[in-house]
């Protein structure tokens, strides 16, 4: 039988924080460490010589490493902040060097297949919980990391049956200390709601882009400029999340199309009654929301 | 044979312009003359008596009148600011008050049909031109107008074959003194571009909204908040914007239900390859508006 040990449980034990890869958000999330536990150790892993010396530059943790491994090695709690295809391969790089109790977790975009992957890899000594900040930006790079990205954030904890109690509340404890307002969800809710609330929308602004002439864009005003913000983000990144999400995205796209074919008819037959209703009906929602989001202060007014 | 008079072609002699609909629009129209032109009465109109009284109150034009006929006389422009639905009846409205030579224009987003109009309402004294400032924002009412909203804004005028030259010069230097970068384009290449780069993307963000379900809508991030930001536009407004350029936008629909299908395919087929493609170039083609709209000093780094 398996010994387990070093289990933590309540943040205050915590010493030491390991981030594996440092991006925009691995390198916020180390920062965050940094300024909101005291006495713990940030450590951070990036494969990129080049991302190391600029994280050593700007100070974004205690340690800079580049070996994966000795990165992870004493860590409590072990955050993956790289892309989502990679984590399968790492957690089964990890997994020997980890101590028993270690939390893993990790800020992907997509829940179901972490969780499956982190199921067949470790083993049992070892608590695998996922997370998804909804935080970061179109940029990406550690130069973009800053240590308040977190500040009024929601974060999602995903767990199943088989996660451990004790780590879920962990983790809800490290989140809300570094600003998150957290929530707990199935990985496949996860999945279904962010397929519609974050997935879906980076495909239609890319799809808006795309359909658009470069000659004509010029024109574009800031409409236009808000609209498809998002399409500026990291190819290979979304390329990911999306594939790693595909079935509920294909099912988002169907409604998207569905509902823009329900606005192109009633255009089509000039009938001003149901396009102003499909449109009032979007700003209503839409302003529900952003109610919902001063009150939660989400937004600022 | 008709006298024309009182024609004005410099901006120096211009003594009195006429704004017509106070809303967002029409009353940062006339804070701007206030502001921009020493000497020139800015009048406004409004059918509203609630929205005269607030427009007095903040000072939004020189004489806030009840009487569109009586705001009229005497302009040497006469700006309509007022639903594009509403322009024909406007027209044959003022057409027997305003003195020859007179310049009419509009701020309307679409310009096909006010040409037509005018062409059919107004005797040849009269000068039509459009115009289509691309300033504004989701919210509405004269509670929002500003002196800057044209600060750095582009401003299209129309004019086709039969347009008076000199009131096009005129209009030109009306909008760049108030602090637009002005282009011209025909009516029909007006519908064309604005279409694409600006109804389209106000039915995706409708479309987008609602497709989604409200109870996961709280979920969302800054992503969705900004791609459906001109979901919030005024539904009556925007119907009218739609149905004055439907044939453009049911193209434009067609487009982007074809870019969203490529997607589609290629997350369905698990083709990382293909979806990389379509977003990298998405990306790129925004990047490249983006350091087009740097240097056109549209959009502040």
């Amino acid at each position: 039988m398996e010994v387990v040990f070093c289990k933590v449980f309540v943040l205050k034990d915590l010493r030491q924080i390991t981030v594996i890869g440092l991006g925009l958000l691995g390198g916020s999330v180390s920062l965050a460490v940094e300024r909101c536990f005291s006495g713990v150790k940030a450590v951070g892993y990036s494969h990129r010589a080049a991302t190391r010396r600029k994280a050593r530059r700007l100070g974004v943790a205690s340690e800079v490493v580049d070996d994966m491994k000795s990165a992870v090695r004493g860590a409590d709690i072990v955050i993956l902040a790289t892309p989502i295809f990679t984590f399968e391969q790492v957690f089964a790089a990890i997994t020997d060097a980890l101590h028993a109790g270690c939390i893993v977790t990790d800020v992907g975009s997509t829940k179901v297949l972490p969780h499956r992957w982190a199921s067949r890899t470790f083993r049992r000594a070892v608590r695998y919980v996922g997370s998804h900040p909804i935080a970061g930006s179109e940029q990406r790079g550690v130069e973009y990391a800053r240590d308040d990205l977190f500040d009024g954030a929601l974060c999602i904890v995903t767990h199943t049956k088989q996660s451990d109690g004790g780590a879920v509340a962990l983790l809800k404890g490290f989140w809300s200390q570094v600003g998150c307002r957290v929530e707990l969800m199935s990985p496949a809710g996860h999945d279904r709601v962010f397929g519609d609330v974050s997935h879906v929308p980076h495909v239609t602004a890319a799809a808006l882009v795309n359909a658009s002439k470069s000659e004509e864009l010029k024109f574009c005003g800031k409409g236009f400029m808000d609209s498809s913000r998002i399409a500026s983000g990291p190819a290979n990144i979304w390329t990911d999340v999306l594939l790693a999400n595909a079935d509920n995205v294909c099912r988002g796209i169907d409604r998207v199309v569905a509902e823009l074919g329900k606005l192109k008819g009633a255009l089509d037959a000039g009938d001003a009654k149901v396009v102003e209703k499909l449109l009032e009906r979007a700003r209503r929602k839409r302003n529900s929301l952003i109610s919902y989001k001063m009150n939660k202060r989400e937004l600022i007014p």
